[in-house]
Parts: C-alpha cells; sequence; structure tokens
C-alpha cells in the first residue's frame, strides 16, 4: 500500500533526494568511499557544505551581509544560546506556545524577559497582533510557525528591534524579507533534512552584539569564523539538505514550491471547512500552511477513533494531533507531493459519505 | 582501484553496516518510509534507541547504575557540559594535547582548574603517569585516546575522586573497566557512527552532582531523564550507531574486536620500527592501537611527499598526519580490516626497496 506521510518531524523527504543519500553512503561522488567514512575535511565534503550555504543564500534570497552556518544539537539548543549571545538587559518574546515558551524559560536565565503578546488565551489557536514592541530590547524573538497548533505569521515583523525567529518548521516554504530578521534559525528536520542539522542565519551586526564571553560552542561567531568546522559537523544531515535546497531548485525554487504549498493548505482547508464531520482549530487568518490541525466537529467527536483507523487504512501516516490540541494534523512541508493531500482529502469525504 | 580507509574520523565503518544504512533510507524496516522520514517517536525507533543504548551497555559491561545517552552537538559541545554540571569548586585535567587544552579552557569558566599532569614539554608524545590526584576535587579528566598524537592511556586510573573521561577516539575498541569512570563521552564517529551523534554514560552517583542550575539541553539529567529524547535526536547517526553495535556483537564482541586491534596495530608498529625509513612518534609504552602515528626516519625527511603519493596510488587514504605533529597517521579503528593494514605494510616494504 502506498504510504502518504505527514510527519509533523522528523518529515517526508523527495524520493530523489534519498535515492541520491543511499547511493552517497555506498560511494561518495565516485570517490569510492562512504559519505559515512570521509574526512569533513575533504575538498569533496567542504563543497557540499559551501553549496548547501550557497543554494540556502540563493533560494531564501538572503543579502551578502548574513552568514549561515549548520551544527548539531536541534533548535532546543538555539533557545539558551540566542539569549546568551544576545540578551543583555531586556528581550521581548511572543508567546505562540510550547516552542516560545521553553525559549522564554530559557532566555529567564541570562536577562529580563518581556512576554510582549500571548494567545495563551486561547490555547494558541492564533497569531497575537498590533502589540508594541519597546525600542529598548535587545531583540523580539517569534516562533514563525507554531507546528502544535498549525499557526503561521503570515507577514514579516516591522521591528525597531533586532528580530531573532525560530523557523524550524516553515524555513524556505515561503518567500519572506530576510532583511526583517536579525537571526533566523531552525532544527532543518521539517522541510530541509534528516534530524541531527540546525540551520542559523546570522545577519552581520548581530556578530559584535555577542553580551558575555561563552563557551567556544555557544558562540555565534565560531561557528561563522570556522564556517561550520570548528568540530567535526552532522556531514551526512548536511549532504541530505544540500540534495533537498537542490531539489527545491530544480523544481523552480522558492516561488513555486510557495505556490504549491499554498494549493496544498487550500486543498485541505476547503475540505475541513466543507466536511461537516471536521473543523480547524486554528483562526483562519492565522493557519499554517505547513502543519493543518483539524478536529471532528460537534456531535462527531466520538467518530475520532474511528476515522484514525479508516484514514490509517488508506496509507496516511502521521496525523495524529498533538497531544495539547488533539484530533488530527496533517504536516504537509516542501517535499509532501499535492497527491498526498489529494489522497488525505477523498479520505476524508468517503468517511463523511459513510457517515451520511 | 581498491581503497583502504585510514581517516582519523569521521572513518571506516563495516560494509554491513553501510549497506543496513542505505537500505533503510529507502525502506526503513519495512515501514514502507524513509529512516530519514520517520517520526522519532515511533515504536520503531525507539526500539533502535534502545537497542542501541542496551548493546553499548552489554558490549563495554557497563553496569546497571550507569545511563547511557545520545545527543548532537560533538564531543566539543561535552567540553564546556561536563565542568558546567560537576565543576563546582576545583577539578584535576591531565594534558595530553589538543582536545584536553581545549576541555581546560572551557573548565576554567566554571571553577579552578589544577593541571595535574602534562606531556607538553615533548610534545604529547607521551602519557603522564604516578601523578597525585587530590582527594578534594570535583573530578579527574583525562582524554583516553589522543588522536592526533597517537598515544593512548593503556590502563584504567585508580582515582580517589571521579573520573570523567573523553573516549572519543578509544570507545569500544578494547574492554576497560567502567566502574573505574564516573563519566565517559565522546563522539561517536571513529569506532561506532557517522558524525552527528555523541555517547555520554553516566554514572548514578553523579546526577545528584549537578552544581548549578543549568539550560535544559546542558543538564545530564535532561537526557537520562528524557531517554535521549528531550528533543528530535540524531536519528540517523542513532540508527548507524545501533547497526556498528550489532556487527561488533556478531563478529565477537569487544574482546574479538580488541584482539583484532591489537594485532594490527602490532603489524603496523612492527613494521614503522623494523623499516629503515620510518619511525614512530610516541612513546612506546604509550602508543595507540587506533591512531598509529610516524614519519620519516633521520636522512629520509625529504621522501615524505614521495612516500604519501606512491601510498595514494595503491589505495591509501587519510594517513596524512595532523599538521601539529606532521608525517603520517594510520587510524585502525575497529571497523578498518586487516587486509588494509596488510596493504599498507607492503606499500611501506615496496616503498624501502625502492630506496635501498
Amino acid at each position: 500500500m502506498k504510504k502518504y506521510n505527514f510527519n509533523a518531524g522528523p518529515s517526508v523527504l523527495p524520493d530523489v533526494v534519498l535515492e541520491a543519500a543511499a547511493k552517497a553512503i555506498i560511494d561518495f561522488d565516485g570517490t569510492g568511499l562512504s559519505l559515512l567514512s570521509i574526512s569533513h575535511r575533504t575538498p569533496e565534503f567542504e563543497a557540499v557544505l559551501n553549496e548547501a550555504q550557497s543554494l540556502f543564500k540563493e533560494l531564501l534570497n538572503i543579502p551578502d551581509n548574513y552568514s549561515v552556518y549548520f551544527v548539531g544539537g536541534g533548535a532546543s539548543t538555539q533557545f539558551f544560546h540566542m539569549p546568551a549571545n544576545f540578551l543583555g538587559t531586556k528581550a521581548g518574546y511572543v508567546n505562540t506556545g510550547v516552542w516560545t515558551k521553553k525559549a522564554i524559560k530559557e532566555a529567564k536565565r541570562y536577562g529580563e524577559v518581556k512576554v510582549l503578546a500571548s494567545s495563551e488565551d486561547k490555547n494558541f489557536t492564533y497569531i497575537p497582533k498590533g502589540f508594541d514592541i519597546p525600542a529598548d530590547l535587545d531583540y523580539l524573538y517569534i516562533c514563525a510557525n507554531n507546528t502544535i497548533y498549525g499557526t503561521e505569521y503570515k507577514a514579516d515583523i516591522n521591528s525597531p528591534v533586532p528580530v531573532i525567529a525560530d523557523m524550524s518548521s516553515n524555513i524556505l516554504s515561503r518567500p519572506i524579507d530576510v532583511t526583517k530578521y536579525a537571526v533566523i534559525y531552525g532544527g532543518a528536520q521539517k522541510n530541509l533534512a534528516p534530524a541531527g542539522v540546525t540551520f542559523v542565519i546570522v545577519r552581520d551586526d548581530m556578530r559584535e552584539k555577542v553580551v558575555r564571553e561563552l563557551p567556544i560552542m555557544m558562540n555565534v561567531n565560531t561557528h561563522i569564523e570556522n564556517n561550520s568546522m570548528c568540530n567535526t559537523p552532522p556531514v551526512f544531515p548536511i549532504y541530505v539538505l544540500r540534495e533537498t535546497l537542490k531539489w527545491m531548485k530544480a523544481e523552480g525554487g522558492l516561488q513555486v514550491i510557495y505556490e504549491r504549498n499554498q494549493k496544498k493548505a487550500a486543498m485541505l482547508y476547503d475540505e475541513i471547512d466543507r466536511n461537516s464531520l471536521f473543523k480547524g482549530t486554528a483562526e483562519k487568518e492565522d493557519r499554517s500552511a505547513m502543519n493543518i490541525c483539524f478536529v471532528m466537529s460537534e456531535g462527531n467527536e466520538s467518530l475520532a477513533d474511528e476515522f484514525m483507523a479508516f484514514a490509517k487504512d488508506r496509507g496516511m501516516v502521521g496525523i495524529k494531533g498533538h497531544r495539547l490540541v488533539g484530533g488530527f494534523r496533517a504536516s504537509c512541508y516542501n517535499a509532501c507531493p499535492v497527491e498526498a493531500v489529494e489522497a488525505l482529502v477523498e479520505c476524508m469525504q468517503e468517511f463523511e459519505k459513510l457517515h451520511k
């Protein structure tokens, strides 16, 4: 049976990327060695790393005054690295769920944290807007897409202070104005790579703004100065990331991917809104194109387990909602094909017919 | 041409492991999904993680009062995590080269560091012995094998204080008495896995000895309590690590691997000592079985480049010595076959004949 992968992360990657990765494990670029067994200091791997960086810059339209580096440790590590580097006195955070809560907790170790806005009053089903951003903050911190709740910032924020954004789950899914951000980072295991590599994009002026002495591996300047090679980088995840970026470029670049993501999201949200058995959980204007959350509609709550089994029998994988929200979540990352969304929509329609 | 991989790390892995990894990227355990695209919260991956831990414990004979966890970030991250967790007042370090120097530098951020012994006087070509270990230290820190210089502790240290050992480059290459250590950690990209995963082995009593409030991801207890799943772990490197441990067990376990390592090292050191063109760089009693360092002998220094080219033409990969030592380094990790060492020995003998 054909499987349709809607995992929230680690998640679906393009077939051509998987095939290239499997091949490189047996023979990397005709070297006669496995990608897993080569030195990271070889010209062959340095070429992979450099191409990953330059494709990242090209696809996301990152200006020259930004550096891109790759490290291990995951976004959770950046939750404390960011304030350790940049929180001298006071920072502003927008609380949009579990991931910003964790980031806020870590930031408090390093200075004062002002929560400028929060959507906790409605279980994080929307993105706060119209909040004030004091000009005396070291930075403003946001999570650009909230995997658990299916909410997403649809516009880049105009801020008088540097903006640091966790884009783990929507990086390179839509065009953004990078110049509106001082730092963008994220775990790459949603749209770009397998688990094990984190991307960090840093504007040059931030390099001077590191506020304290830090362990070598915590300092953003270490990774920029050493071009992601201060220690052995996660070679294999970086290779796969490079392959995914090559795939994106071959598909036509970010605008094409974005339009496809919009199409997939519209198809699925339209069905959620049309189908009498289901309803969406996030505010319509803040609905994420990446993580599409829905539950059974009023009066149909008891059908949840049956739908889960029904969908599983039709090849749907990873559509169980996060335990904090319940219901269902279809993560439709870049590599999720339109065909998968069509199959899920059809599955929802069939299920509705059964219960008419 | 057949390649013989002597890379210092990332380094050679068994062919069966590479084949399993390539296969799992296309279809993981018959799930119809790629290993790179599955959730780390699936029972299938949790089984991989748990088996990796239990095989690690079984092969290294780790007692029940120790935990094993896996994280990203590399050993360089542990250089500061260790003192952050355990250095309250004063720690003792033995300086055996670049890696302990880095660890000492990080430790000084957290407390007093006493360098109990150093082999810097002879460019780290030996392992200091017979030094005093004050009983008031929070811990004693060593690097069990020094990749760059080819030196290795051959005996576990009897210490009145907890011993923390970086075993990045000799873990599971020889039996050790784990009970002599409080913490053992290392990057796994030498003997066990591709780059991207770090193992940490912690004795239970150390869990109570964390001396300060720490960011979540820095605290050893986080990773133990969450069974390496506080955040998304490096799924693929952990899978490969599990496969390598399965291979080790199938080969007959640690004693068999150890004897093979001893045999390989003896073959190569014997040739270095016999061959008039070469000489070893490390003190004989401290010679590493993992990283075998040698240079051209007196009067033959000018042949170095020629030998490098000669060896390369015969398929030798990664035998250039570290720039701090020069000459040559053949890393003979667990997965390096006896055949590779035989080929290198033959190559050295042929080269000698050319210059007789």
